[in-house]
């Protein structure tokens, strides 16, 4: 064989993630690599670490990046914080919530499994049978920010049901962090992971998390060790842990943490709060748009996330070729349908640097043209026109 | 606080890894991102199998990159290779077979070890001596190249020797890939790991592996699950296992993964024989310029590692203040010593692209020059030329 350099396409990025990634951080990737030990790194990881800290809102001192995608980062906390023979509650309403379980079963713990609709939030109420149900459970699981269905829990109020019945939160906040308001300390929230491809506009690759002292008091007390040394946060502290003294434990992925830096720099640049009223904004012309089309979310209005928004397939399309025209016919990018919802739905990010107007009215204008040469019952034109007007206010 | 965009210097990175990456690698990872399932993205992982197999001169199936650094392709071997109660016999010579024995406790398995002196390649002997004490034993671990040493076991014999007991074997490669020979297939090797950021000259993050057929057998057989869902490969392996239609699994870190492409296809461009010739060479013109100067090497001529060059420190020298100063006056990165070898040698890698001649003559010369003034008893000067006439032979 003789392979070539790989040049990629120029996409517009309006799936669940990876979303469009602000051409800073692509610079700051190609920045000249430097040891993970080397002085001027570590002055990189300190100020990270302050940087993350903003990101979650909290002051917790353990607040880096994993180096690996948001997946690793949801085995982290499962890893760390489960023992053989835990019982963990998990709260299951999109594909996650599974994972977690997943997680859990893995780890040798018990998940009890409170269950919602796909597209519903986690019911509080559900949460709390199943604790009054299972006295010894240590562990609350649950997504803050459902990727697969758009759906978002009310993380606060779930925290303070679990502390009520003195378990630990484990919450995912892969597509929440940046997009929505996370308050990881004013919640109470004890151990949270994210992802750096959805409203941090960063490339994939590293999952930030987070822990407090509660849940930090639990790793140190276990009676087992740690099932993996990669993510045995025991270890990953000698490095990460603060201080100018660090321990190697495993090469850091030097030009992926420049990425994050420069994406985590950008984010207190614009304020977290404007980046989280941007998200809302153009979600609310996006979906004006969506519904003069004739498209129905398939989350109510009160816990639909603005940066993830599942929308109905209108009758007798062919999904998978709309998306494949988006792709081929205008470099853009939109999600299928997973799990449950594979073939129902289309999920339409507006994440992080892709949430502005210019996506907006694009993925508008181009997703109405192809359904419209398709002969799709939809309103022809309307979605723009909406859009527009709600700019225009 | 405010934080600003950060800067690195240009270093020359001649420690233990990362080390000097190439500049179209760099260039490669700020190319636009594209989604994990874009059909463009598939071909990638395609034609990144194939040159995969290139570097680690194979036909297996089941080669590809693990999202995350060579720890944890380690850990991606001995989690789906090694069940609760397994014996494994690991051969500890250095700190990466340790970190295989640690491995092996946390999968549950029972590690058997063969201990060789810090420096010294794992004695064959030995090896075959604790297969017969040990004839439950399913899986042999060694190190090829250990990277805390500088050493270069037999793979070859160790193999063979495995396989005569019925064992399998897991190799780590993070330095040897594509630095010195190494030939997955004709060897025999079944289950193999590496690194990205020391001789294939790309940026730290990511851990190429490869599984072959009786590997694959044992993993499919397993009568547990994998622990990590991360690193599951029956599921990683719905992703990256080939064909059109790709699971998905967790996001792709897509901008290392273009990084990596790039590195393979600049080795496939020099030919993968012409780069192990060209780290001989340039090793030859630097040991000749260290004994000049009076530095040792502490492994034997027969199983020195061209790339990892473990050197003895002149008596009386404050090690660590050497290494500032070349990273201060030069911006020069040295590796220290790691483990039972701390504080006692210096580790100068001439890995990848960092394998030239005029890295070189600048370590040697800035070395002389610092170690001179100093007042540390050297040859001064001598150095430098003693290279200079192995390139001019």
């Amino acid at each position: 064989m003789s392979s070539k350099s790989f040049h990629p396409p120029k996409r517009t990025l309006m799936g669940p993630g990876p979303s469009d990634v602000n051409p800073r951080v692509l610079e700051a990737m190609s920045r000249p690599t430097i040891g993970h030990l080397d002085p001027v790194f570590v002055g990189l990881m300190d100020d990270m670490k302050g940087l993350l800290q903003y990101a979650f809102q909290t002051k917790n001192e353990l607040t880096m990046p994993v180096s690996a995608p948001g997946s690793a980062g949801m085995e982290t906390c499962f890893a760390n914080l489960v023992e053989p023979g835990d019982k963990v509650i998990v709260c299951r309403n999109g594909v996650f919530g599974m994972r977690m379980t997943e997680n859990v079963e893995r780890c040798g713990g018990e998940a009890i499994l409170v269950d919602d609709e796909w597209g519903q939030p986690v019911d509080p109420a559900k949460l709390e049978e199943a604790l009054k149900a299972n006295p010894d459970a240590c562990i609350v699981a649950f997504v803050h920010a459902e990727t697969s269905t758009g759906a978002q829990s009310d993380a606060k109020t779930l925290v303070e049901i679990a502390h009520k019945y003195d378990c630990l939160t484990i919450v995912d906040a892969v597509t929440s962090l940046g997009g929505t308001p996370l308050m990881v300390d004013e919640w109470g929230i004890d151990s949270i992971y994210s992802g750096t491809q959805k409203c941090l506009s960063c490339t994939p690759g590293l999952s930030p998390i987070s822990f407090n002292e509660a849940a930090l008091e639990k790793i140190k007390n276990r009676k087992t060790k740690v099932q993996s040394w990669f993510l045995d946060l025991n270890l990953v502290m000698g490095y990460w842990g603060g201080g100018a003294k660090r321990a190697y434990h495993h090469t850091a992925p030097i030009n992926s943490l420049y990425g994050l830096h420069e994406s985590l720099v950008i984010l207190e640049e614009e304020g977290i709060e404007n980046s989280w009223a941007r998200h809302a904004h153009h979600h609310a012309a996006l979906r004006d748009g969506f519904e003069a089309m004739g498209l129905k979310f398939i989350v109510d209005a009160e816990s639909r996330l603005p940066q993830l928004n599942s929308v109905t397939i209108p009758e007798g399309v062919d999904e998978a070729a709309v998306r494949g025209r988006l792709l081929n016919e205008y470099d853009l990018e939109i999600g299928a349908g997973l799990g449950a919802l594979a073939g129902k739905v289309w999920r339409v990010g507006l994440m992080g640097y892709a949430a502005n107007q210019r996506n907006v009215l694009f993925c508008l204008q181009s997703l109405d043209a192809i359904l419209t040469d398709m002969g799709a019952s939809i309103n022809s034109g309307a979605a723009v026109k909406a859009a527009q007007a709600y700019y225009a206010k």
